[in-house]
């Protein structure tokens, strides 16, 4: 039953991260035609923009070792952008030589991330950040940075929204044209997700720039992009049958599951493009490759 | 962290379902023993209302055939409300002879499903509840109604609005003092909700005297109970570990979990009066005695 809601977007552009952010925090590694298919069915259920893979050394992140070989097996395609993500210059060359045109970089609002993750300060990863997303501009390039642990962070706790705000404001003043505000332990809640657009929007950095990525470890993901909706932000990361694991529990999550999303964005009226059954069947089988039950609800709700 | 949102209230009362709604679609059967020690933790983590168990005949609910042995084994107290479901007037005779005080009856907003629960027509069901409320009321017992089927129906697909409201004019007219709106398949999404609660007030059934009850099986029931908090609903039904099982897939869920509504109020500064972590620890008990894992997102991620 549709049913619309006051204050709410036509539209929603969903940023499907399951072949990146997903599988790369699966244990099983996914032979390269899969994950070509994967991309394909994707793009065949109306995903329009799909993150397709990495340029991060193999050695920490071995799932994603054969990004070269996977942008290789696409077919060519103007209907979908499939940005790459790129930790750094040596990543950008990888991606500038294989004709990626849309990339994104990986930031934290944390120095206990930073240095967990980048093995850098803050200030010195948005040092390392600057000359990639300067050349990337240079070559046309379009660039979407994601702010890690804007939510929360497990060491750190509580991560002020001020100090969100300044990170936010200092890499998207490198030249980035969409920042992707992540709540990567999952731990936000609607209030703080409105708050947090808020303080961005009086820092000019509007709704019309952002987009939200939360983790369903806690179960809040769809409230809280419900109030980023609400908020203004028409694009919504998440990630096909809500691969991407946890750290907690084989049947827990990580990523918001896409087909739940789509399942409330329908709802509302609200157009994705995304035919939910073709996209279902593609998680399901994608489940089937990865050797366990997809945590999406929707995809159980509508499995035969 | 607590961040408000406006619009919201400042207290939800959690109207708590796990023993008779969740127990009763659990496969396994507990001895009564334990169940009276869910309740009594339940109560002892800060839940002041606790619905306990069923005077449904024992043929129909066999996991709840203990009714009468387990209100014995209850310790007194006026600090818990501890209302039980009667389907009928038989069932009214039983709560009144175990001291009950507060009842709640099991009305649907469909034909199909008034058919298949109560193997009477909608109308035929209304005459049947007559008398109990009735009774109920003269004896001084506070009554609650269910209307399920809210949001759609797995025989009828949706369920018109219009249709909703005017069932629930009519066992409101018979006298009850709450009516639960009951998305008994879990397939409502935000604008509906909002919708629906609008409706009923307009046909005189304002929010003060209305709870919801949302099930998780397509992952909605946490952005749902952020729309019916907006529209001003204050009494939220929950499962406590989320349990309650699913017809679909051992991993997936019924109920909302209690834990993951609370984990949002709180984050949302609202005062529940519920322990979180004395909550979850009960449900990880209760998970062992279900030889099953909590399918609650936040009892998993809060596990040791």
């Amino acid at each position: 039953m549709q049913v619309p809601l006051d204050g709410l977007p036509e539209r929603v552009t969903i940023y499907e991260v399951g072949p990146r952010d997903g599988l790369q925090n699966e244990k099983a590694i996914i032979p390269v035609a899969d994950k070509a298919e994967f991309i394909v069915r994707l793009a065949d259920a109306g995903l329009r923009t799909i993150e397709t893979t990495s340029f991060v050394h193999p050695k920490w992140v071995p799932q994603l070792a054969d990004a070269e070989e996977l942008i290789g097996a696409l077919p060519g395609t103007d209907a979908v952008r499939r940005p790459v993500l790129v930790p750094n210059e040596r990543g950008l060359d990888r991606a500038l030589a294989n004709g990626v045109t849309d990339i994104a970089i990986f930031a934290s609002a944390t120095e206990s991330f930073a240095r967990r993750n980048l093995n850098r300060t803050v200030d010195e990863s948005l040092a390392m950040f600057a000359p990639v997303v300067e050349r990337a501009r240079a070559e046309g390039l379009w660039v979407r940075v994601y702010v890690s642990m804007a939510c929360g962070d497990p060491w750190e706790g509580d991560v002020p929204i001020e100090q969100v705000v300044s990170v936010a404001r200092r890499v998207m003043d490198l030249g980035c044209s969409q920042l992707s505000l992540g709540d990567t332990i999952g731990v936000g809640t609607p209030g703080q997700v409105t708050a947090l657009i808020t303080a961005l929007a009086e820092a000019g950095i509007g709704p019309d720039r952002l987009a939200v990525h939360f983790h369903d470890t806690y179960g809040q993901a769809l409230a809280n992009t419900l109030a980023a909706l609400r908020a203004g932000v028409t694009v919504v990361d998440a990630s096909a049958g809500g691969i991407g694991g946890c750290p907690y529990a084989e049947s827990s999550t990580g990523n918001l599951a896409t087909e739940d999303l789509v399942w409330m964005l329908h709802g509302l009226g609200i157009e994705t493009g995304v035919d939910l059954e073709k996209l279902a069947a593609t998680s399901r089988w994608m489940a089937g490759r990865l050797g366990r039950p997809s945590p999406s609800r929707v995809v159980q709700a509508l499995s035969p």
